[in-house]
């Protein structure tokens, strides 16, 4: 991964920070993560998988979830008393269940035992599904679906927040996270398909971009402080109040907003995780953000004949391909393909760093004593 | 159910079909379906749970999928052979899966088998999927989800079509029918939670009511036959082809589509179904649509101490119902809302029929030889 790269730098034009914009090797990257978290305090037993559940997002272009949530954690740290050596504690299982307690750490480890756990239940008896509550920001729910996936089993992901941001139809207040749903299944000669998709409209960080640029937003993309949509993309980040996928009632938000809901009952309800949409009344005094996830794995060659459910991925996702596009320019996709696109683009170049970032990440790195690497 | 009330005819203004528009109780509707499936030759076994599972659609407000299709139930027993008296087989089983086998008939008692073994399984282990090929269309996914949520387990339930209208974000072809998605989850003072939507933005009905009433659409629900966005309802008709949920790429469609693509991977190459997107290269001599279903059902009890989970379930609902409104007239629902404010109006009203579908069943009636119940 990366071995015949170096890491560059970049002069960021326009910028007047003190650091400019780097581009990284994965295995630089990989190196300066690993020497945060051992600043941190974090268990060995722990690094080696939050830091590769971390890269799984810079590595396949999801930058608001890899390197670039270091900052938050570094803040959460303090603010939420994340628990740097937790110990996973399995508190129920079954032979198809079994829930989690994350012990107040960081979601990484927690959600990647979780998927593990339920790999396992499902290649003994077809399905397994694992709960966990007492967890925190885990990264990019597709990284979970995808280890089913690459084991050749189907991999659902879903993930709470600790901070509500979707805004439910005929609302004025904001009452889930961005509540990701990932899925993912194996194929034979075609790379897993794999949907990782939060249940707002956009992300936020869209709208950044769009406020960058002086540009207006969508109708559908957030809403002003009364709950009514908002093309100002300053307007929008002042209230932080993001609509259901659908967008507006007209073009059906009421099925995001439903799917936010189902997103939350999976991950919060069955887990005895924390609601951030109650917990001002019923959790005031939790300190931990009390996350949780859900993860379902399910084996195919315990439903199909050997390779039958392979073969007929391949033959969708083939004929998905081929289809007849609007443009010719742009060709029809699936689910995963942009993110396999980067991951080959970024394994062979590096993964650029805006400058604010590695000025983030230059501060983190010199608060916590740990060797900075990435600028050789 | 609806005992005081009898079922009344209703001229209907500016038509001159023989038939006129009927509101009937659910017990003459239930008589009268009943009466259908006997005189096709439906065994009686399979006549009580097809009729149930399609009058909850009636019950429910979901007129496009109760009584309203039999019309094209009658056309397809003989366009696609449909068997009214299926086997319905179990070919592969273990402690928490099982494949069924629907035997060319209707989808609804093979779904309504399906459901009920994941919930033993459910109710066994936790947790329990079952697919089922061979079948065709089920009525509305949300009746099988709330067979496990009115036994207090939570339930998923999807289904392929097999008449693909869904095009995918880029393209200029449907790819995928309706493929709904279903999710209830029971509460403790609250009905359940009831998730039931189409992966579409909108039904093809909500287009057929504009092109009614001569107003565009809005941009985002269907397309030209050059997968461009059109308003003209009268070309979305002609062509057949529905946005997936998102409506446009700016506002998500691509989360629609690969919501599309997961519930079409969940029924068809899970269960071994007819991908409806190739059949016409792979299956060209398929009489049978083939269709495929899929449902879970899990047990919120193996999960959490008894009644926590339904607890936190009244919590969020209590919340979300609590919300502030962005116009008082329009209070904040929760999913399920509407459906149950149907079934509360129709219990005690009945279930209107237009004149058109009245005249259909008539006709339906008069073919087969059934005894016309609904008129006294």
């Amino acid at each position: 991964m990366g071995a015949a790269v170096t890491t560059t730098r970049t002069e960021a034009p326009g910028t007047n920070t003190a650091a400019a914009a780097l581009t990284v090797t994965i295995d630089d990257l990989r190196r300066q993560l690993t020497e945060v978290y051992r600043a941190w305090g974090m268990g060995e037993a722990h690094i080696e998988t939050t830091v590769e559940m971390m890269l799984y997002a810079d590595i396949h272009g999801i930058d608001s979830h890899g390197v670039g949530m270091l900052p938050l954690y570094s803040q959460w740290r303090g603010e939420y008393q994340l628990n740097m050596r937790p110990e996973i504690a399995t508190v129920r299982e079954g032979p198809a269940i079994a829930v989690l307690d994350g012990d107040a750490g960081l979601g990484h480890a927690a959600a990647h035992a979780a998927m593990g756990l339920a790999m396992e239940k499902a290649k003994s008896i077809g399905l397994g599904a694992v709960a966990v509550r007492n967890s925190a920001h885990f990264g990019a729910a597709g990284a979970y679906a995808m280890l089913a996936a690459e084991a050749g089993l189907i991999g659902i992901a879903t993930t709470s927040a600790h901070h509500e941001i979707i805004v439910p139809t005929f609302s004025a207040q904001a009452m889930f996270g961005t509540n990701p749903i990932a899925f993912a299944a194996p194929a034979g000669r075609n790379r897993p398909f794999s949907l990782d998709m939060a249940t707002s409209t956009v992300a936020v960080g869209k709208i950044v971009i769009a406020q960058r640029h002086g540009r207006p937003i969508p109708e559908g993309w957030a809403s002003d402080g009364g709950g009514r949509p908002t093309t100002d993309p300053d307007v929008a980040l002042e209230n932080y109040m993001l609509s259901p996928l659908g967008g507006t009632r007209e073009l059906g938000s009421h099925k995001g907003y439903g799917l936010a809901a189902m997103v939350e009952i999976l991950s919060t309800m069955l887990s005895g995780a924390i609601y951030t949409g109650t917990k001002a009344a019923r959790r005031p005094d939790a300190v931990h953000p009390g996350v949780g996830h859900f993860m379902l794995a399910m084996d195919p060659g315990a439903f199909r004949e050997f390779g039958d459910f392979e073969d007929d991925m391949d033959d969708m996702i083939d004929a998905l391909r081929a289809n007849r596009p609007v443009d010719p320019a742009q060709k029809v996709m699936v689910a995963g393909d942009p993110e396999y696109r980067a991951a080959e683009e970024r394994r062979r170049s590096g993964v650029p760093l805006p400058a604010m970032l590695v000025g983030e990440l230059r501060a983190i790195v010199a608060e916590c004593g740990a060797p900075y690497v990435l600028e050789g």
